[in-house]
């Protein structure tokens, strides 16, 4: 578990697509966010004020999130001098970069030293088991795709504020390192060795109260050449109640592999079900999610109500419109 | 590579199960077996020759195997005087243990002294790409299977060894820890990190004469809660033009999972196709190789009959019948 809140770590980002970490942060968990620390030439801006290591620790950060993709996979000079700072006021680092912070001879002894942590959320830090399949308490819906990058973190976590404004009980459970930094805890399946990944699922979302609803975010698509173990192994160790399918109606290809078609939404609808009532026969699909952005209102409200005929379940943009309807749906399970 | 003819070590193996994995190279590979190696104790046999260190290392062995389970997970010292002593000799080691033989110091040390390779086949050697989905050369077929342990491994290398008797061109392509063992590579497909397994098994069955078959190890089962990711990597990374689907009979329930029903041979045909389409759409299923070990002669010709007639295609006991059946059907495809 992260220690919040946050401060949030710009370094020098050259424009806002490089700190899209740190808005997903700020998106989805404002109330975490003390401020943002930017160095000299940072063109992103996340409307948070300014602060100094100094100033938000005293105004109760407690950890510095890197929220910063880094150029050419090193932490540089300029960086490495505001992290070794950070430990020695007292803040924990967490970072979703490939080159870990604690391979950095430097930032480990200064942790050492100072008695922080380095959270390097690309890696599991559990050795987690290999998955039993048996039901546990409680209820579970996930987020699957036609596709990867479609939406399904922004979906769950839309999910998550949703059903809460309904008086719903309901947790976002992260699968991929935004969303950990987000929330400050889950599991980056990416990384997990193959034969414990559904146990990595039953991990992260154990027995529950009845009438409480873990919204796990999905990884990567069924129908993804690279990465479809990782998709499956997310319904297995999920036992899901119910499927969210997400979709983004513009790609002409699977991402990053050119030849490759999108599935259907009713193939997705059909090969997910059918594995996902191995581990739970009552499995629905209740919705879809649709990532509109490309198109104008009118565009997007019809593409909506054709989906939803075609599917026979609501067809919602959570971004556009808000998740309230799957929910709904949810709640009437 | 694992350098060739071994010596198969069986240890104090208190019976023949204990010695399984020796038992498949011996199987296999009888050719590559210079003879056995047995301390005081032993009850395993595998009809080779006794033969010491010197001996076989005389008449050519490089590679001594740990074909035997060790009790509690450790090494014993017994095992390690005679390990060191092979290395002393100049025999490289190759184990599928848990506990790996780099992490023993005693035996890390002499491997360097005497610059011999320590190969722990349970952990990937190679840092293996993520898959690109792109077309390869050459046929694949992919053993998949209703449960975990029906006969995958097995059902391969007799059809490797059946189509090479047919004049085909035909290579087994091991992704477990028996199997890389038994042909000297491999993927060791439970250990390679999620993001990667795809990747793994492109790598293992890459570009290939027109006319050659790899026939690639499965593993789990798309429908088993706890491995079904591994399989679905298996069929995306090996785009296979062909599945031969593996059963045994006699399973009440999957592996490790009471309470989990086997599906049938029309459920894992249906599904696995489904997804073998997305990389390959000519793939086909041609045949079902069954277990039939627990039946009488007469009764297991009346059960391939009916699962024949059942599914439509050649069903056949691999080790009872031989799989000339099977290799027809690919050679026909």
């Amino acid at each position: 578990m992260i220690q919040t809140p946050y401060l949030l770590f710009l370094g020098d980002a050259p424009d806002g697509l490089a700190a899209k970490v740190a808005q997903g942060i700020r998106d989805w968990r404002p109330d975490q966010c003390v401020g943002q620390f930017r160095l000299e030439g940072c063109k992103a801006d996340l409307g948070l004020p300014d602060m100094s290591l100094a100033d938000a620790y005293a105004n109760g950060a407690r950890t510095l999130v890197i929220g910063v993709a880094n150029r050419g996979g090193v932490i540089s000079q300029s960086w490495r001098a505001v992290l070794l700072e950070a430990l020695e006021i007292g803040y924990d680092l967490a970072s979703g970069l490939h080159n870990l912070l604690r391979n950095d001879n430097a930032l480990a002894a200064a942790a050492q030293v100072h008695g922080r942590t380095l959270h390097d959320v690309r890696v599991p830090g559990v050795a987690y088991p290999i998955a039993t399949g048996e039901k546990r308490t409680g209820k579970r819906v996930l987020a699957v795709g036609t596709d990867c990058s479609v939406g399904k973190m922004y979906t769950a976590l839309a999910l998550e504020r949703d059903m809460v404004a309904l008086g719903m009980k309901a947790t976002f459970r992260a699968t991929g390192q935004t969303g950990i930094l987000i929330t400050g805890a889950g599991v980056p399946l990416d990384a997990v060795i193959a034969d414990f990944m559904a146990g990595s699922i039953e991990y992260l979302t154990p027995d529950n109260d009845a009438d409480h609803w873990d919204i796990i975010e999905g990884q990567g698509s069924l129908f993804h050449a690279s990465y479809s173990g990782v998709s499956l192994a997310l319904i297995h160790g999920g036992q899901p109640d119910a499927l969210v399918i997400c979709h983004e109606p513009t790609r002409t290809h699977m991402r990053g592999l050119p030849g490759y078609a999108l599935p259907s939404l009713e193939a997705v609808r059909d090969t997910a079900l059918t594995m996902a009532h191995v581990v739970n026969p009552n499995c629905k699909v209740v919705g879809v999610s649709v990532n509109t952005k490309a198109m104008g209102e009118d565009e997007a409200r019809a593409y909506l109500a054709k989906v939803e005929a075609q599917v026979g379940v609501p067809a919602v943009d959570p971004f556009r419109h808000g998740a309230t309807r799957l929910a709904e749906a949810l709640a009437a399970l």
